[in-house]
């Protein structure tokens, strides 16, 4: 069990797992072998005992008054990831109900949910933007949405695209239910507009294995009571996201990132401004550099968290990402169904991170333009 | 952020999550900032990055070879805890199968497991336990097994009651399918005997959030097509446990885990008689005061795991109770639905948290007796 520290950090443009905050990773270090006041590390202690029931009560609190929830919502800690959510979602919310559910498609994330829903029952598609390869979003006077709709499902950033909704949906009595896995406390929200809001913690509240949920209460009567068990949000509601042993651990990080939010960014729309100043910088050097770097999202849909770009050559590419590399900024390949560069650049991701890439970029055109 | 740290560990009984091996809480907290390598903490990197296929390969690597599996078997890393695979086996297993599946109850878990299989097939029951508590366990020539049957469901070790099967049941041609969450890795296995083996790691193999699945790849070919897509097995085992993003971090001391029972225990060989000696320390006090002690299980069905045992008094209990917690032996307390005390003794429990407990129980005899 020999262990080797390496301590050179590097910026880390992950699309997820990502960055976190470096004092919750710092905070995690210290406590690892001895929760304060636990005896035992967070990994080592029962879900029941009053140690690991104060982290997760105080998590639900910080994420609660971060995202003003009030007692509309049941908030929620559940495995499984958003692919477990495609499912879930229509297994409890469609399954019954007259209306079909309205899906807007604008990247990959929504094709697949879509593609879990058609299982459960009747879907309708809004809007599908794969004629220009998802580089935009459909405005929204131009989505027909039905005020009988189940609901419509929207994912509020597309990461592999790069695209993003910058405010909250107006669905109307239909109600909105958000994929916001990628961009989740990115922004301050107006709750009362989410039917239900989901996220996997691992881009941008913790690490990969918890699932955030905000359902509104009204629509828990719509579950089945022959639904298999995990799949019913009933079972969670019931027992305050304990009817199985929850991620202890995911739970205590995505509390940190919480805390970090409230105590050192100060608030969700400290964190919008500190978002929306990181992504100026790079876009302006795209923007700065037209010819060279051709930016994939349509400039008003432009992602706060994901900066997608390609090159004219891919050997242009090959040379951008080890040089990057070698400058200390790691995983900035893009996904292969866009192609090119993504720069992820998450809450976490401070601005000196934005700056150092942004630096390296204009050097980069400079030198090869 | 500020960090307090307490650095005094105690001796932590809990059934789960549970005790973790100290070098593996060592390893972790120095690589918190830095995974060698990497440039970033363990959870921050891209679960498709090379440094996390080699803990994920390595992960899996280690498990096989403890667990000695061949290529008749797949190996698994997923979500939701045992909790999900009580709805995912039958979805799998059962749905469109000519005959039952066959539960054996011989507990809480085995319980829950079965009214989770009641909602997607036909389902038997060859063995009961409620009659008595659950205090015993079935002897194999008593079960009815059908040579046809969709498989024979059986939970090797319950947890709350503090019952075990010893020995690898043989179910004949009826595929065996048995969540060892409680006991997994305590022992060496036939593997040829398991169609499917189920643990969530929490208890004896890692944190919670991620669980272990190894499945003959012959059962693959019953799940059906429109299964939700999380559910489906083939989903899992053609993306190797990528399909979704998977609990990176709690794979990764899964692997710790297993590099810990093969480098610093020595096997499963090993790590078995350990834990038949440390079973044995506990035990021996609890027959040295028989009137004083009553353990719950029948001594021939008696767990290695989780050591059950009531005293003639709540009173007693209580004092019992407060006094270990005051010499650092913590969370021993019983599940409500059987009472008393429940030790809890799982593989990185030392040999002297055993000792300590049973100087401390015989101390408690001699004294209150």
């Amino acid at each position: 069990m020999a262990t080797q520290v390496a301590s050179e950090r590097v910026f880390n443009y992950s699309a997820g797992p990502a960055v976190l905050p470096v004092p919750v990773l710092e905070r995690i270090r210290d406590e690892m072998l001895c929760l304060p006041g636990a005896g035992a590390s967070i990994m080592e202690i029962s879900h029941r005992s009053e140690q690991f029931i104060a982290v997760h009560e105080d998590a639900k609190k910080r994420l609660a008054r971060l995202l003003k929830l009030g007692d509309e919502h049941e908030l929620l800690f559940l495995q499984g990831g958003s692919r477990l959510q495609f499912s879930m979602i229509p297994m409890n919310l469609l399954r019954g109900q007259e209306c079909a559910a309205q899906y807007v498609i604008t990247g990959s994330w929504g094709k697949s949910a879509l593609a879990e829903a058609k299982k459960e029952g009747a879907v309708e598609v809004l809007f599908d933007g794969a004629e220009t390869n998802y580089d935009r979003l459909p405005s929204t006077s131009d989505l027909s949405i039905r005020p009988d709709a189940a609901y419509v499902h929207v994912t509020s950033n597309e990461t592999i695209q790069g695209i993003q909704f910058s405010d909250d949906l107006d669905t109307g009595t239909a109600p909105l239910v958000c994929d916001v896995s990628s961009d989740f406390l990115h922004r301050p929200y107006d709750m009362s507009r989410y039917g239900l809001m989901y996220a996997c913690a691992q881009k941008n509240a913790g690490p990969a294995g918890v699932t955030v949920v905000a359902i509104k209460k009204e629509l828990l009567a719509r579950s089945q009571a022959d639904l298999p068990g995990y799949m019913n949000y009933n079972n969670h509601v019931e027992n305050d996201s304990m009817w199985n042993t929850p991620p202890t651990f995911a739970v205590y990080v995505l509390g940190l990132v919480a805390q970090w939010l409230e105590e050192s960014i100060g608030g969700l729309e400290q964190m919008h401004q500190l978002n929306r100043d990181k992504a100026a910088v790079l876009y302006q050097v795209i923007d700065n550099y037209p010819e060279f770097y051709v930016g994939h999202a349509r400039r008003s849909d432009r992602s706060l968290m994901n900066v997608t770009f390609r090159f004219a050559s891919e050997s242009l590419e090959k040379q951008f990402l080890a040089g990057a590399k070698e400058a200390g900024m790691d995983s900035l390949k893009g996904h292969r169904s866009v192609g090119g560069i993504r720069a992820s650049i998450y809450n976490a991701m401070p601005m000196e991170g934005a700056q150092a890439l942004a630096t390296y970029m204009a050097d980069f055109a400079q030198k090869n333009a």
